[in-house]
């Protein structure tokens, strides 16, 4: 083959990577679109019943839900990054991260969620069964952190429910939450949630209290825990050498926004979730803030520091009153 | 249809997409230009009278004008990221920001604008509504945030007539200023700034200072009340997960910077303008600084919070001087 | 034309404008190179002989230039960014910018240098008269902010010669000196300086003392003030709506950095050249840590702030010296 | 040759450079994979067997190994950006950074590791001679600092065999040990690196302890002083104008990140390898921060400060322990 030919397949290759990777301009624009269209893309999933309870288990004032989301080497998989000190910086995850990671719950005697895609369950089963030895939560986080976004529905549907089963198998236990991968959503994500009849979901961001999810208008019965993008360590922290992705928060200063979200999350008396990452959160110079947050939260008066799943039910609650 | 034909098409779309992204290269490059082309492309908007009064209502030596875009979904509407995650990001806007800050405002009786796309003016009416009923201005923002720039004269006249009815039967009174969405401008947006008879623009950076535009070297009596990146929550905040674009500055930091362009402000007597996003500046670690901002200048003797229709009618006086 | 056709024109000229931004890789790649190859490309323009005098005139231990850039409308142009309100962000240079510039230099009675593309010079005539009557430098900057190394040998001959002359009739003096747009350098812009007998270059970035330039191995006579982007405002304030370029250091932290560099410039007893640009520093939020910074270095002994020319003058007499 | 097939061409060659600057998107999608090639995949390279000794030498707690890879030009040549304005960036590390930080090494009686591109050390032969004159190591980064993933297998072992002899006639030792440019890693390189009988990499990164490397699940014999971006001083003061990378971490915030690090790495009795390049952190208001940290580490009890080639000896005794 010469040099003019693979020059050609380069050219339509690399185009065809970036189509992947980006979200599709509509066709027509969107100032062409009639009312119809308008509501019905705006309308397919919105945020419906504020479930914040009077006040939650304990007679507390505000509930803390940390998790953390055990990618490992998923995400770099899935962005087809095989380079082995690429892939290194995920086993970090499992090898170090969650021992530190957990070791620090357990001196704050604290319970927390982890959302672990179905690879990384059964590439480092040790992890699971230790996470689950000492009573924190797992969740569903996609098959190998794939974009649901990109596949048809009966795939998405598929990787869910062998998703499903890896985790049951690898905790003993069934998981009843879900965190999507990189908190994408197709237009029937929910609609399988429903019909794997989860019990809370954790990937959209319409509130900070929790709520009922409404799917095409109607009430759905799932409980939903809102994410943000100022809640997770990776838009901080993130590193991807091949795009100008760098971490460019100083760790004091993430610090410095999580408690100003706590802060008001507790005068509010609502709900705090906080995502992060293990290989990503469980560096040494980050560690410390993490123990510095929870310190801050353990000081103030009428916090439930509490597993996903917990939240959930207690929310859940208020899915019944009037 | 085969792969190599997907992948054809593929390089297409993404090549198109790009250049519908990117400002055009000019054919040919500037410095080939004529001195003509050259007056005749930077003459287009220019700056004219400085419209700053003598002192502002009440005597006040500067006066502090606080807006909000309320974009909610239309950004990623415009943009085509449809997927139901991204539009809850939107969606927070109204649910939970608008109350937030109308309750900030309230606090500490201030009047402010808030400048509203069409579209979001019909997807939640009832914030319009409770933005009116506390005495705040709603000012033009196109209809789906479009890029003015890549519309066709007649396009965005339509677009902009349209908006315009729109806006004022959802507030009940007509918009008199425009923003337009992202400070885009078209050669003939202030032509038909002029047309509609607006009071006011804010979408220009050649001051600080309220000046009159002048539109290929004449007067046009439309007054600029103008606005400034740095004075913006979005080039610090911003998070969009497709590109880099990530909060980058932590609310302190923005903070500092916004309290030093007050303090300068008020010694120069002038003006003091800042262009805000209900779903960025709206949570909870952010809403504290902008809380801290107003106390700040609350503290100082001199400072006349106004809304933009307000500032302009003051700066307006200045027009018919010599 | 169908839509088609058009697709296909777009992504052309979509990935013509990328190559044109875009610095190209050699071919082949550099690790097949001979040593020759490599020896040519490093050794075309290097640095020569120390030029640091052995104390400064008025027996002082550094020299401290200052310069500003004042690009106004020119780098958009260049882009083809012709938006009206692209430009009104450079008009915001010359209209408020150089007035708070020259009055801050005033107020500490120093004398700066000013780096004016000859369209700027043109388009304001004011600015440049004003400039000179304080006692400031005006030095080349190029045409119109084109990059050099986008040009033939003879186009860029050709534009330097014709700003040259533009800048001598708005400033009613022959510049001296050169920084060249985005300090880009072609193969033959030493030459073409050397040629241009002009006494110093102020683009290049070897030390942080001055020095002679080498040009394909000789010595050149030629003055190097070298700049590095540590010592600029736009890596750290630059901000680009198209690009992810946004504002990111706050502006007491960049005063920090310099008031480092400027520290050790001092112990070393050296040169200490920092680069801005009327309509990024100009900014009431950035004015202040100039003037903080300014204060600072005052605050010091034997610190002589000087014009660019100058400080070439006083190292030319170490050209001669074995 | 027309305009129009300029343009076919540019438009070809612009996505092959694109191309050949991305990781590639694997075919089909790794949800796709079976379980035997993701396996494979990610158990290709692992850190085996934790080598931290019990104790370091002079029993102390920590050792401290910091290391600087000396690039200069070679991350400019490798990309092709010829600019002489460019290369003087890579020309400011031997000629103004190898001596300031040799000073400060000196001042607080340090050894050090510097990793040398083979065509630097062709180069800059008097760096090397002073680097090796001050008894501080010389080891691998590459021959001009190629991709090695980029490689075919023989073309990856012929540079590094042409790497290694250039080194050791620069230097007048063999080296022992590698980093590999910009932590790249082929699939063949961990088996070129044991036919060539190193010592230690210094490129993974699944762990802050050093550990024995595996290669297709195996034991190599092979000690790792894993590395981080975090440890980096590139990812926070890296500067590329055609990109957006830019300096976006202050200083002082980057010295309360490594502080941080050490701090837990005394805590927990183990390493700390820092990676720096002498044209990033030899800056004036960078050492500063170099200079701080050293000296806090310093003020801590039981740190060995030591070569990699010495810490990987010291960690190279657990080998063969059971």
């Amino acid at each position: 083959m010469n040099k003019f030919a693979l020059w050609i397949i380069a050219a339509f290759m690399s185009a065809a990577f970036a189509l992947s990777q980006t979200p599709q301009q509509t066709e027509p624009p969107a100032w062409q679109w009639d009312w119809n269209r308008i509501q019905s893309v705006v309308g397919k999933v919105r945020a419906g019943k504020d479930l914040t309870p009077k006040s939650w288990p304990g007679n507390n004032r505000v509930a803390a839900a940390l998790s953390f989301d055990l990618d490992n080497e998923t995400v770099s998989l899935r962005d087809g990054n095989l380079s082995p000190s690429e892939l290194s910086q995920g086993e970090y995850g499992s090898r170090v991260a969650v021992g530190r990671i957990l070791a620090l719950l357990d001196k704050h005697q604290i319970k927390a969620s982890f959302f672990v895609p179905a690879v990384v369950a059964r590439l480092y089963p040790d992890s699971v069964k230790q996470i689950v030895a000492k009573g924190h939560e797992i969740g569903m986080h996609g098959w190998i952190h794939e974009r649901n976004s990109l596949l048809t529905e009966q795939q998405e549907r598929d990787l869910m429910r062998r998703s499903y089963t890896t985790l049951r198998e690898a905790a003993g236990v069934s998981p009843v939450g879900i965190r999507t991968p990189s908190w994408d959503y197709s237009p029937w994500t929910m609609k399988i949630i429903r019909e794997m009849k989860l019990l809370y979901d954790s990937s959209l961001m319409a509130d900070e209290r929790p709520y009922e999810v409404l799917f095409e208008g109607k009430p759905t019965g799932v409980v939903e825990l809102p994410v943000e993008w100022i809640m997770d360590d990776y838009p901080y922290f993130g590193m991807n050498r091949f795009s100008t992705i760098r971490p460019h928060i100083a760790p004091e200063d993430v610090l410095d926004i999580w408690r100003k979200e706590f802060d008001v999350a507790l005068e509010e008396a609502s709900l705090f979730v906080l995502t992060m990452h293990p290989h990503i959160i469980g560096h040494r110079s980050r560690i410390v803030i993490l123990d510095k947050l929870i310190s801050h939260m353990k000081s103030r008066p009428g916090v439930w520091f509490a597993r996903h799943d917990e939240v959930a039910k207690a929310a859940a609650g208020q899915l019944r009153r009037q």
